[in-house]
């Protein structure tokens, strides 16, 4: 079943009702996808500061009222404990479970972030003629933990993770300009080029997502990643977290062409 | 005495000394200058997601850490609580001071923002010849409390300020783009041509600033305005605010070109 020309409300049900338990990568084309975050009241001001702070990899699309499951801003009747394929539970920094929604753990003092996804800006190399290898050999982006340290914010700190797709030498100066046109997806990239000098030593082995081809005459192009706050929260141990399982994503009712403004 | 070729760092220690107690328009050109607002730890997370749902009237260039006097990432060696030459106190919403320093009222719980300003791309329009009328005048920006509610956060709410600045008709695309390559600094305007239909009655008597001269052949145009954090807080009345005084700014180390980044 391909859902790339479905509603989001549709898809968002089927995912509610169970239906959809996969990655979301390609559905509803042509609209936002958003990482989750969600953490208690207390951690709330650490966590939307730490964002503030590293707008590259955490740009904050909405953040949800104190105990609030109905989505406001970028979606309409969205329930942010059900209508994700799956779901991560951390505890203390640990991975303890997945499940297809949080109905279970809800607590009236959940705040829930939703943060930019590559996903946008992907779209828009492909409108832009620039190939995108991960989508041509079918699998997921690669991601590298990287020396960069995020600025700190309170209890919350870590490395940058990148994205990395390798562009031919002569399309890198388009891919920097489309994507610096999304500054709520990323934006520009945060290096080209040199994998060793941001700490990535084998190219070839992601610490996320699947290896892909380098060919001749293509340049390794590094954005800075949604998978970012995720390492952050394995970092910072808070007692309690919820994040959506990497590439099963938040499906918005905004276009991805509204995020350039 | 014009301040204008001078550094900010030099300019801040005649500030901090008690020398300049002026406005700073027009002081350290090149250089970005930011709006303040202090508030208890308390309220830090509401104002920071009223900034968060609000970046066009309250775009955060930097929130110092709790209880910090010394600006980290604006600027070197900045002293928040010295380094603006005129602070206004708030209580419950009302203006009860201004003072050429808050040593004596600061707290450990104490939270600054800075925010964005448009004397960054004040410079940046008259770069790309476009006028800006008062500037020619010798006068402050005419300012206006529109219809148009903010997004609520928390104990924030209140109605969006915006600055007015005639622009000739032809060029009014080209400042639209100008503008809009600064999102950290307002962005592209929120208004163009009709200032009724945003709940301005009479363009001539703005509610801050300085009324100017609209010539024939220009249209009125209007830019989301870092006042706009203050009318929330007069709104919201909080028990204890400060914020600089209207155009006595806290001058940065970061040049305008910079925050196109």
């Amino acid at each position: 079943m391909d859902y790339r020309n479905e509603s989001p409300a549709k898809v968002r049900s089927l995912i509610r009702m169970g239906e959809i338990t996969s990655p979301t990568a390609g559905m509803c084309a042509g609209f936002a996808q958003a990482n989750l975050v969600i953490l208690p009241k207390e951690l709330a001001y650490d966590f939307l500061l730490f964002a503030q702070r590293n707008p590259k990899a955490c740009p904050v699309l909405e953040v949800l009222d104190l105990g609030e499951r109905a989505v406001k801003y970028l979606a309409k009747d969205g329930d942010i404990a059900m209508d994700i394929p799956k779901y991560r539970v951390y505890e203390y920094g640990e991975l303890t479970g997945e499940y297809t929604d949080i109905v279970k753990f809800w607590k009236p003092d959940f705040v829930s972030f939703l943060i930019g996804c590559s996903f946008s800006f992907e779209e828009e190399l492909l409108e832009a003629n620039i190939p995108v290898r991960h989508i041509e050999e079918h699998c997921n982006v690669p991601m590298y933990l990287t020396n960069i340290q995020c600025e700190r914010a309170g209890m919350f700190s870590g490395n940058m993770v990148v994205s990395m797709r390798p562009i031919p030498y002569r399309d890198v100066p388009k891919a920097v300009s489309v994507t610096a046109a999304m500054p709520k997806v990323h934006g520009a990239p945060i290096h080209i080029g040199c994998p060793e000098v941001i700490g990535i030593k084998d190219i070839n082995r992601p610490d996320f997502g699947d290896r892909v081809t380098i060919k001749e005459g293509e340049v390794p192009v590094f954005w800075a990643c949604g998978v970012t706050p995720q390492a952050a929260l394995m970092a910072s141990k808070p007692a309690f977290a919820i994040t959506h399982a990497p590439g099963h994503m938040f499906i918005t009712d905004i276009k991805n062409v509204d995020l350039k403004f």
